[in-house]
């Protein structure tokens, strides 16, 4: 019964916070009047307050409320009687710190496998995986663990970048940092661009948007899956 | 009496691995017979024995032999009575996760306070800082800890990259990383650009090569360090 929005990026280059994904979060939380937001990446160390503002103003154009999971008294009774859930971007590692911290993140996955519409951007779109060792993010504070929800079957490695032709620096590309995880691993792992997102339907996983996603897999050479069919390996 | 070279890469661009410091090492590893070297951070996923190759070569055009650490029976012991040592660059949590599974730290952290001739380049810098969160690498592995060796006050960004002016993608600066970093943590930030170094001379430490380095202290701007000037702050 899962019902996932799985988004590379909350914002596309030149359009506001959210706004290329609202027609498909209109469809997405059809009939939702409120959403438990949780803000815990905070993106440049905003406070939950101020994440949660940007987050209201963003809903209020498809006439959907939106509530901090820090304004509730228990966050995981907020969690298990939510009616939709988004996670936003930022930070990856003290999103995942926090998740521990608060203890939410079997209620979290419980809930998300009963059918709780749940939108995740960016670092909200990285946890979905089996762990988050496929982040770009910097490792700011030490989590309890890497694990995650794994409300799918594979890693995410959101705001995928191509190689940049001719670039004079040494730093590993993406697609280098990807192949080095699997020396050690063997979970897949799935470059989502910004702009592209997956769509979970219970156990079926489509991808959308307008640009093709990259999937590593370990042993294999990396392939280019369509947008709009359902992701099978 | 430390005595120590941490370098933002091994390679500047068009030139080959290590080329661009080999008159400096020359004079840094004087006298100096054999490095003992590891290669933990197995950039590319590597082998070893691969690495150490590499770096053997390298070596060889300033008449310094080079061995492995894991040639050796026991690595406490190697670092213990070793004439000089290089770590080298790749992934920074594997690296760490090494030095912790053969515990190392401790004796690593002793012989440098006591002179042993250090080089560290990109990741093998990186631990050289307080800890090591401030790397760019990706978590494709889960190290016990995030401490390294706090053999400088301050921690490392190596291949420090500026912002890419027009640049439509929107993962986080370099900069926006490290300010998040200052939301959690003290800990000034070096950000050393490639072909930038440290010259350690016990508690006096140079910044050289070319290029000016940012630094990165919390509630306060960054400012650019001058190449030749002491790291004092």
């Amino acid at each position: 019964m899962k019902k996932m929005i799985i988004a590379s990026t909350s914002t596309v280059h030149g359009s506001s916070y959210l706004e290329y994904l609202l027609p498909t979060l209109q469809l997405h939380f059809k009939g939702v009047k409120q959403i438990v937001f949780i803000p815990y990446a905070r993106p440049s160390g905003i406070t939950y307050d101020g994440y949660t503002a940007i987050v209201k103003k963003a809903f209020s154009n498809i006439n959907i409320d939106v509530k901090g999971i820090h304004e509730f008294d228990n966050a995981k009774e907020a969690i298990g009687t939510s009616e939709a859930i988004f996670t936003g971007g930022g930070n990856t590692f003290e999103l995942v710190n926090q998740l521990y911290k608060n203890d939410i993140l079997s209620i979290l996955k419980e809930v998300i496998a009963k059918g709780t519409p749940y939108l995740g951007t960016s670092a909200g779109s990285n946890i979905c995986g089996v762990n988050m060792k496929n982040t770009n993010d910097m490792p700011i504070v030490y989590p309890p663990s890497f694990t995650t929800l794994g409300c799918i079957p594979f890693n995410i490695n959101a705001h995928y970048l191509d190689p940049i032709e001719g670039s004079t620096h040494m730093g590993e590309t993406r697609e280098t940092r990807i192949k080095e995880f699997h020396v050690f691993n063997e979970t897949a792992v799935l470059g989502l661009r910004e702009g592209s997102w997956l769509e979970v339907n219970n156990d079926d996983i489509f991808l959308r948007g307008k640009l093709t996603a990259r999937l590593f897999e370990q042993n294999k050479q990396p392939i280019e899956l369509k947008s709009g069919g359902l992701i099978k390996f």
